[in-house]
């Protein structure tokens, strides 16, 4: 099952089966955007200016994968599943396995891998999803596999 | 061995050894920048307001992660290990084990992990290093285990 998710409806553990997928909204890479955070936060010719990027690994300008990470985290904030404490990960499996260009169109697919109910916490749970972050022509960007904290609609039942 | 590396020698695979360390400077949280990254990339309560974070599982405001792991960068290029053909990861383990707070003093610890010389492309090799944030209490408050793509000085040597 896909579904895409302005819904306003909390999301508990019981509320979630594995294999379910959500697909949020797009985001539009905007140069002057992903050039403003690589001066604040990346600051490598590769991610500044299109021609010193031409001679590097990256043959062009490219985003910072932590901004590549923070666009997809707006993604997900705005429109990616309506967990019911909101999105808390305590970290994961990330990759970057293509670059985001300037123009790029991205878009997070989350699916649910697995649903844990926490043993000495009766109010909660963990749900492990993978968001995959893909461009227009659905290439991966980026794949992050974390572990999200998800309380239970009726704790211990 | 531990080193501040504000160095302008630009390292090779060969000037690597395992068991290595190095120390960024340090970067303070600043909770108006805390605010407008949340605000931008990562809009839950948590993220934006006191009051709103204290009946959160965060206890209090705190940063994005992925604002963490943006500062992170930035202290690490400006002041991590200068590789040759800069900080290129792919991607990696990343956790964040506690929140960062507004007035958190961060600094970054690189360790290098394991050396891997490429054995299809003699120009290059692959790097795996912890990159360590810790905030002034000594703290880790993000670990990131990743492999950077490292050039070699003398190509198949």
């Amino acid at each position: 099952m896909t579904q895409t998710s302005g819904a306003t409806a909390r999301l508990y553990l019981e509320d979630l089966t594995v294999g379910q997928r959500f697909v949020t909204g797009t985001k539009t890479v905007d140069e002057a955007e992903l050039k403003s955070f690589a001066t604040t936060y990346d600051p490598q010719p590769f991610h500044l200016d299109h021609e010193a990027a031409k001679s590097t690994m990256f043959g062009g300008l490219a985003a910072s994968g932590w901004h590549t990470a923070a666009m997809t985290m707006r993604l997900i904030v705005d429109g990616g599943p309506p967990f019911a404490w909101g999105i808390i990960g305590g970290g994961g499996e990330l990759s970057w396995p293509k670059p985001t260009r300037p123009g790029d169109v991205l878009q997070v697919e989350t699916e649910i891998l697995e649903i844990t109910p926490s043993r000495s916490r009766p109010e909660r749970g963990t749900v492990t999803v993978r968001n995959d972050t893909r461009n227009q022509h659905g290439d991966i960007v980026q794949s992050f596999v974390v572990k999200i904290i998800v309380p239970r609609r009726t704790p211990g039942a």
